[in-house]
């Protein structure tokens, strides 16, 4: 559990070494998640979760403010649903759990399925048909426009090569479903929500991003325009961090949502969806962690300081732990500038001290403070930042509690600092042809600025493992032509390999 | 969305005339949730899912205060986890969805099961047996003890008689699983629970209940003790409202939990489990509910106070606007005894004034406030309670301000005592042997409090559709006999038939 000896850091591989085997290490010892024993499908535990329910809060918050009222739809979809929608069939239909029995039957000792159904149920993959058929029924004319959904729930999409917290079986995400009398009414939230996706992101998770436009093949299936972020992780590729999509008129025609319009004309309702997901935890880890493990940012941690009392089982124990307890209450009245009193957390788990602040360290907790008899016979505090959790500082208590606030802004801003310096150096502005970009996708990784013709030429990228990430709305290649083919570069593309 | 001009309430069918029907049109017209095409699973409505998410909010805090941390696992269970526990899969096994494959493929234009699993999974109708593969791994000593999870999630248990909110196959709940190094500390965490349940239901839910025990027979599959609170409906029927369960070793034995205690032997851990469902909003209808619909306590009310302006198209309509919206945002500056700002909505739907107040009477708003041009010329309000939507009050606005945290306690307080008094006259003493039971089941409904043996004769009361509800913790039957058999009657216990 404490840092081994043997190394300069509490991670036994460092991101330099091995970055895939860094992150399943910075995972494991970081208590976010592990996965389970049904293939594919992960645990995440407390800490974890935590974070991810800190994620949570935030977002709601700015759903709701955008008028979006939760519901809850049902975890299981009609095959003939699913049908309905051409695109959308072809881009899950292959990766769905199936429900094809209701029912266990012990025979020889064993349980077997039985009591099969008369039509088979899938697991939903993501919501637009069951939330459609629901809708078709609610709206009846532009009084009842525009309507905005949102759901928190865990998704499910068969994963054949499945990566904990980045590509996991089943997910936990939230799926914002609205509709609308007209198409500029919901462009303007799939806009509005990709800007709410980019400002949670970097003001939240502090992880900066590139707004841009996906290109049709990486569309979501069924839609017309799909938004996203683009995280850059510290290997260089990149991460999808949120999506929006204007589905036009595809899912309102395939499950029949029709409003009344002001003229009294039966019309085709305009609908977006829109999602950010737990993948987002990993997301974390591979843009904040370092070689001690991971890092997470103040605004999303579970517990912002963490007070661990040193007891050596002798006649000091008993102050310390009042001492060490007032500082955690303490810490509790203080209020942040989210306006939210500060996250502390007493841990007095029968562990060495030494032992659970390397535990802190690993888990990215922002600030970890140690208790000591010194200390409570000076009313000091000794602690720590996640920035560099190898330098130990020491205030007075009072001094401590009316800087801890200005002390987590500034963990929370040196790593968006930190991360977003690593996003500009990693774009690459100097690959102008494909042998070149070759050539860099077969060492390197970095997201590749450049032109494309917009054609066919994209499926040349397959080989070398990278895609088109999006077609970035504020970035611009001084290019001329696509990199791919030569041809006349119409757009500017963001190219890179992803998770 | 009126009130029938042509009835005397707003719902068509009382509760006088068809309980069943009744509550189906509360749950319609209130807006809690609907049935969904797939059988047995239901929509939750913004406003029933509302309601779920302020109980979520007022139980997590009071689970996390408990020191329980919140984490998510596996919605898929594998069989053979199932068949560990012998209790357990008896109790559960006959109604679970069985996934058999994980992929669809189109054959004659038509999608079909593709890619059959090696082994069926589960979806979990309960997650003891994942939540112990977990535990078996991460206790290792007494150090680890005691170990306190709480998950949100959604459960299957595939209904062949469904019931919106009641009784659907799957449904939202909270489920507390902790692990202790020994007995007394585990049954004290169920009792502690039990006791959380109680305060919860009666001071959040304004549902007075009966605490008590179950009998062997309808205990949790596995558990050694389980007990209950049970709620009487206003048809006389019980709803069992929240459970917390003592398992003993039974799941770690199961599971393989062992710690190393402080002796150095390894022991199997002592644990508990406990739950509280979504069907708990369908408690709330049919306890509070009345003949012209819902009534929400405010305490668990998504909104507390709704603004309706009354706009009639004329030169008025803009200062009605600006003065209703007024009243919303000083009401959110107002805090109540909760500690929490009033949740009040302004509600500008282009519905008419008149058809916007039924609809909140029908969802059960704890006050409604209409604001008219003459409202605005007084600065007054003029407003409804839930208690009686047919008197309309009237007051100036900084009276109703300074007065509105009591009028929200005054209803929340209101329909508890009314409740309570169903409740007292609902216990039925006077029922000392078989035939009168028999009788009065026949015909009437009530909670039967009676002896019991302790013996096989509770299987008498199956023909009658009632059951022993529970051993209750508090009441006392001055009877001396058995009711059902006769012989000598050990403990009391309540009757009736339930949900």
């Amino acid at each position: 559990m404490t840092r081994p000896n043997n190394s300069r850091h509490a991670m036994s591989t460092t991101r330099a070494q091995d970055f895939p085997k860094w992150y399943q290490e910075v995972v494991r010892e970081g208590d976010l998640a592990e996965m389970a024993h049904v293939r594919g499908c992960m645990v995440m535990k407390p800490w974890g979760y935590g974070i991810w329910e800190r994620m949570r809060t935030l977002l709601d918050r700015e759903i709701q403010a955008r008028g979006c009222d939760n519901a809850y739809f049902p975890l299981f979809i009609p095959l003939s649903y699913m049908q309905k929608e051409a695109d959308h069939v072809k881009g899950f239909a292959k990766e769905m759990a199936v429900v094809t029995h209701h029912r266990l039957e012990e025979r020889d000792g064993r349980l077997v399925p039985a009591a099969p159904l008369d039509e088979p149920i899938i697991v939903r993959p993501t919501s637009e048909t069951i939330i459609g058929a629901s809708m078709a029924q609610w709206i009846q004319s532009y009084r009842d426009l525009p309507l905005r959904l949102n759901q928190w729930a865990n998704v499910v999409r068969w994963e054949l090569r499945p990566r904990v917290l980045l590509r996991t079986t089943e997910f936990l995400w939230q799926e914002g479903h609205t509709a609308h009398a007209n198409r500029d009414e919901a462009m303007a939230v799939v806009h509005d929500i990709h800007r709410m996706y980019r400002q949670f992101s970097e003001g939240a998770a502090a992880i900066p991003i590139v707004p841009g436009e996906k290109s049709a093949s990486e569309r979501f299936p069924g839609a017309e325009n799909t938004f996203t972020i683009e995280a850059m992780m510290q290997d260089g590729k990149a991460l999808q961090a949120g999506t929006s999509h204007y589905l036009g008129q595809n899912f309102s025609r395939a499950s029949d949502i029709r409003f009344l319009n002001q003229e009294g004309e039966r019309e085709l309702a305009y609908m977006t969806s829109w999602g950010i997901t737990t993948r987002m935890v990993g997301a974390i880890a591979m843009t904040h962690g370092d070689d001690d493990g991971m890092c997470v940012p103040p605004r999303i941690a579970p517990s912002q300081v963490v007070v661990v009392p040193i007891l050596r089982g002798n006649e000091h124990d008993e102050r310390v732990t009042a001492y060490a307890t007032k500082i955690a209450d303490r810490l509790r009245s203080v209020t942040t500038k989210d306006g939210e009193p500060v996250r502390a957390r007493f841990d007095d788990r029968h562990y060495r001290a030494v032992e659970k602040r390397w535990q802190w360290v690993k888990r990215g907790a922002p600030i970890v403070v140690e208790v000591g008899p010194r200390d409570e016979a000076a009313a000091n505090v000794t602690f720590r930042s996640r920035l560099n959790p190898y330098e130990q500082r020491e205030c007075g208590l009072d001094q401590f509690l009316s800087s801890v606030s200005d002390e987590l802004d500034a963990i929370q801003e040196g790593l968006y600092a930190r991360a977003h310096e690593m996003l500009l150096a990693g774009i690459r502005r100097d690959i102008t042809t494909f042998d070149e970009a070759k050539e860099f996708f077969a060492t390197g990784r970095g997201f590749v600025l450049t032109k494309w013709c917009g054609g066919a030429c994209e499926e040349a990228l397959k080989p070398l493992g990278a895609s088109i990430r999006c077609i970035p709305s504020e970035l611009e290649s001084t290019a001329q032509n696509c990199l791919l083919c030569g041809g006349s570069g119409t757009m500017d593309v963001i190219i890179a390999m992803s998770y």
